[in-house]
């Protein structure tokens, strides 16, 4: 593909000419669902093992006192900050997804503008147009480089979140070009994070360094901290290190300002795999129909795209995390509990020697007449009665988005799930009122229980 | 070629099970040897601009009180000494070479294990063990993998040296064979740098970060921070992904605990490239002859292996860093001054009008019979006289390595060179002291001027 002069510059000047009038009131509010949803996934996971012991082991050198950890007392420096925040937000995969490249958009960037937005008075409407910008960058180096990136070994979340966090956390500062430039290159050669690493907890570390190594970035170039002039597409900068063969060259900067990726991200009703959305969508609506009787049930077929059978063909689990890919965990805590939240992919859930009863009964068989973004459950009764619910396109995907409401509920949900006396709805409005409000910080505070 | 088997796991169990006594007399001294240069090449950068600002904006949000920032009376956090250690000794790319990889193998790794013995009580020949080991894997996941890798835009010292002081620093803990993977796989997850930002300050951000985030990997890896059980050969894991093609997987681990690549370390006398340095001696050599007389050149012309001009025939340069990969420069620099030092490659030597006049008589040849080690220096006189000074290895090459005491005085100049009052007899005795040293930490402390 052509290949653009001076992408680097071209985007420098993009981020730090854009201004909050020129972002569509759809961007505008589909920022504030994007943090919304990715508060709720923090407060989820910020008592997770990796968040306790990466907390625990940074406040052995951190000064403290500069930010909000999210749903805990602790403050820690900015930069820890931002790296916590950002790994809580991850922690579960149960954040949003921008579903071209599969990158996590909102972790690595809203940490690190949430915590300079503690270090420095920031009003609302500057944070919601720093993160857009920095959406807009992480996504479209993601659009340029994946689906092979992320084959190779590299978590695009991290490797292009690190640039994002940058981007946005340099137009918070006020950069000019060429000081986001060299906060892009600071962040460019902060890159990393491995696939290898999901399922385990050093999965977090790159997910936090992203948001860390942008927001210090940024904070270097400020200082003046200089850079190389094309970081991006250089000979040896980040393209030709982290994008072995192919490079979409327009996607990086066809179409600046016009389009927004902000507005194609998507947000989990569910905590596992998207590809098991769909089938828990089916599942959830046989339960709901009038009727239905678990203990009728002999035999239980889900039909999907091969893709959902390579992912998630996985009868025979044994941890929670394992069960978040599985078709057949997630069709049977689906049927048996009438939800699929966070408490159905525990160890002890995938351990329940009745969901394991339920589980033995579900199978999958491959269909290459179905989408991807859709499943077919077929249910055969003991006395013969069949059943077949189709799902075209899962909730949470682009064509059946959540409403703002389930967005709410999700945080409601997710936070009772660990301190039911703490008041959320503070939070949840502060996190609305965002494009008017003079200090962006307030949402992290009120994430803390009092 | 052959991949073997259990990679990290087969690297884990021989760290762990190393000792003191298996490491040979030659490394044990190697090691104070590196570690000798590595602290003078860090006294020289720890006043360079990269080194300031970074500094200043670490403290920011460091702890402080933890660790000894190299010459310096700052006291910061460990893991931010780990990074300010290791940006400065390599600022000036004036440290070590591993010569098969170009990996400066100690810049990333001492620092972390000094860090740690100023945290916690650490023997020096506990430091030194660790040391040999942590460049071991460095060196050997440098030799699997250059020089593709490097070609390709990463910054080999940073990439490999984050697993390297990793290693070290989980061998300092003494971690066990598991723990010690999931350092390593904390390491993989965090590796980056690119060769885009050499020249710029933004170079030393990856190094730094290889030092602090190795020895993070292993404090994490402490408290039971798990990762992926195959971090380097895993199928999405390190080497697939920063190894587009070839890998020599018996350089993994064929020999390991009976060669060492630590034995393989050179050091610099000069601060150029190294295929300059054959030249700066031949040019010394010429200027020691009697009967020299620099007004007396009509025209110079070195001959040397074509990698020799493709690298360095730079006739006009503006900036000291590019001056140090300057054969024109530097043979000037070297007849005026008798010395190719720092302060011969400053931006102000660079525009003297006087070295400007000399290097406007140097010329490049190739020729294919010279060896990449070596050059030939020919002097034609404006009487016509001529003579030819052929140097088949440089100073420091492992042909011809510097000797204790030219190591020593490097220090001793390089010290000398921002803080002439600073007695660093100490310090000198102190790393010669090492293996028999109950406190590992005094050679940092010694570095501070009073």
């Amino acid at each position: 593909m052509t290949r653009p002069p001076d992408v680097t510059k071209t985007l420098s000047a993009f981020i730090c000419s854009a201004r909050w009038e020129q972002l569509p009131d759809a961007v505008r509010h589909e920022g504030k669902r994007s943090i919304l949803n990715f508060i709720a996934t923090a407060l989820a996971g910020c008592r997770e093992d990796a968040i306790e012991q990466t907390l625990a082991s940074l406040m052995m050198f951190s000064k403290g006192g500069q930010a909000t950890v999210i749903g805990r007392s602790e403050q820690v420096d900015a930069l820890s900050a931002a790296f916590l925040n950002a790994a809580s937000g991850n922690v579960f995969d149960f954040d949003d997804t921008h579903l071209r490249t599969v990158i996590h958009p909102t972790a690595p960037v809203a940490p690190a503008l949430f915590a300079l937005a503690e270090m420095r008075p920031v009003r609302g409407r500057d944070l919601l147009l720093a993160f857009a910008l920095g959406v807009e960058i992480e996504c479209r180096l993601g659009n340029a480089i994946a689906p092979e990136h992320y084959a190779r070994g590299w978590h695009i979340t991290s490797t292009c979140g690190t640039l994002g966090a940058a981007a946005a956390s340099g137009k918070l500062l006020a950069l000019d070009a060429e000081h986001m430039t060299w906060a892009i290159g600071a962040a460019a050669t902060q890159t990393g994070g491995l696939v290898e690493c999901l399922g385990t907890p050093a999965k977090s570390v790159s997910v936090g360094n992203a948001a860390r190594n942008g927001l210090w970035s940024a904070l270097l170039a400020e200082r003046g901290f200089g850079g190389p002039s094309a970081p991006i597409e250089g000979r040896q900068g980040y393209l030709n290190a982290l994008a072995p063969s192919t490079i979409d060259w327009p996607a990086l900067t066809n179409g600046l300002g016009e389009t927004w990726e902000l507005a194609k991200n998507t947000y989990k009703p569910y905590p596992g795999g998207i590809v098991v959305h769909p089938v828990i969508d089916a599942a959830l609506a046989l339960r709901k129909e009038p009727g239905f009787a678990l203990e009728a049930i002999e035999r239980i077929v889900v039909r999907g795209h091969p893709l959902l059978a390579a992912r998630a063909d996985r009868p025979n689990v044994t941890t929670g995390r394992e069960a978040q890919v599985s078709v057949q965990h997630s069709v049977a805590a689906a049927l048996l509990f009438g939800k699929a939240s966070l408490s159905q992919y525990t160890d002890a859930c995938v351990r329940d020697p009745v969901v394991v009863a339920v589980r033995a009964k579900v199978h999958v068989e491959r269909d290459e007449a179905i989408d991807v973004a859709g499943a077919s459950l077929h249910m055969q009764t003991k006395d013969g009665a069949t059943r077949t619910i189709d799902v075209a396109a899962a909730r949470g995907s682009l064509a059946r988005p959540l409403t703002d409401r389930e967005i709410e509920d999700k945080l409601r949900t997710l936070a009772s799930g660990w301190c039911a006396a703490h008041d959320v709805e503070p939070l949840i409005n502060a996190v609305w009122a965002l494009d008017g409000a003079d200090d962006a910080s307030l949402p992290m505070r009120l994430t803390v229980p009092a």
